[in-house]
């Protein structure tokens, strides 16, 4: 049984303030665009991301696969997997990190929610092919010289698409714990459209939409590189999101006082949720 | 003896239009300007870049050199360095490329030169500190929490500001082609003085200048985040940037019917130089 969350210095309470989440939100849209725009001086290359596309020694990977693999397997060796807001595409290649380990405050509730296949097939099959569909590049074909390149800025490009999505992993933590009564009812009648209705704001949805589409104007404006279009990119991140945000509340009574599986087994003392969690 | 430059499929001419150059040079500043938003993201982490600083195991590396270092191992196995653009800075770590060679067309004249050690420094030790300086994060002092992304922010970074300044080259590769007669004279004068001045064009670096204080205001309007200094960065850009055209410029004669140790080696039937460039 779990229900203690810790938030020993004020960092944990930091993660789950919304305006600290909005903020880290728009700036992981800025490194989605960044990113995006470096990769689209390329042509889409289409051939790197098919197992066989390219022969890779030893390995039966696509270009792009083996590439990200061998990315994830040197990231892990300097701690990224160890951030509580990292998720690998290649679990299996992770190595112990050279550095010492870190102590982050346990924010969220224990989760083993991964949805990056998803996201890789998305990124693939749908951004990719979208944000380089304009490019002048695009119509010369496909270029062996722009392979690595192109790879190069895929990785971080899909990194910074994963944290963003599996960043809705903190904003459903934070609404639970601000309408805790309202999301339980939900969660244990597994009403998942009634969830969708609780964690969907409109409002704040068409903000984002044109907040994306005044930045990637004002980043784009090189008559030369692909237009972004962030219509496109958020018709996949927004519905991604509520879907790590569904996944994850569905599982947040698990374990916990609510529990009804676990219900027999708490401890009385400990008195209920809201003393430990400290909302303002 | 060497004075075949060979322009088989417009490629070699397209590198030295100058126009391209020029877009190329653009292109990079805004990959250096979103690099550099994105590391400023953290504070300067000054103990990632003492040797000693942070322990890696089996290294008496920085944690920064040993990252860049396993970073460029990986990337030579992508072909990074066959690319005449990329310059490594640990050139003793570079692998055979999984990937099947690229004939690239020669464009330069046959060179060794790298400053990389010294952009490296300056990176470190000037253009970092002046981009941290004013960000909020900043002021809380060290966050060993990211450590391992300020160095994977760093690399691409560092490996851009290698890319524009070893452009350089180029630069210097058309000038000499456009003005050959002058630049010759000068060079067999060893007049640096000269070429400083045949290679400036204060205009163009005005501009230069004026563009990125626009991009950097446009990019980081966030007041959270840590206004990059155009003007800073640029003046260790464009000296550098100097310093290898003129480094080429000295070389650009060895080996050619202009070297005086070469001349009497000359085959008469090669034709005059200018018969091979077909410049426009």
């Amino acid at each position: 049984m779990d229900t203690t969350i810790d938030l020993p210095e004020g960092s944990a309470a930091k993660a789950l303030d919304l305006s600290n989440i909005r903020f880290q939100l728009i700036r992981l849209e800025d490194t989605i665009t960044f990113h995006l725009i470096e990769r689209v001086q390329f042509p889409l290359n289409a051939t790197i991301y098919k197992a066989g596309g390219v022969r890779v020694p030893y390995s039966t990977l696509s270009l792009f696969d083996w590439f990200l693999r061998e990315q994830e397997h040197l990231h892990s060796l300097i701690r990224r997997y160890q951030s509580p807001d990292e998720y690998p595409f290649f679990p299996d290649v992770l190595q112990k990190p050279i550095l010492q380990p870190i102590n982050y405050p346990r924010v969220l509730h224990p989760n083993e929610i991964n949805i990056n296949d998803k996201i890789k097939d998305l990124y693939i099959h749908t951004i990719l092919p979208a944000a380089c569909a304009h490019s002048e590049r695009e119509e010369r074909g496909e270029k062996k010289e722009n392979f690595g390149s192109s790879v190069t800025c895929d990785v971080p490009t899909l990194q910074a698409l994963s944290r963003r999505i599996h960043f809705g992993k903190y904003v459903a933590e934070a609404k639970f714990r601000s309408e805790t009564e309202r999301f339980v009812k939900l969660i244990k009648a597994k009403d998942v459209k009634g969830l969708d209705d609780a964690i969907t704001d409109t409002k704040v949805e068409n903000k984002v939409l044109d907040r994306l589409a005044l930045k990637a104007k004002t980043y784009g404006t090189d008559p030369d590189i692909a237009q972004i279009d962030p219509g496109k990119i958020n018709d996949i991140v927004i519905p991604l999101t509520k879907e790590v945000e569904i996944a994850y509340l569905l599982q947040r009574l698990d374990g916990t006082e609510w529990d009804e599986k676990e219900a027999e087994r708490v401890d009385d003392k400990s008195g209920p949720y809201v003393a430990h969690v400290g909302v303002p």
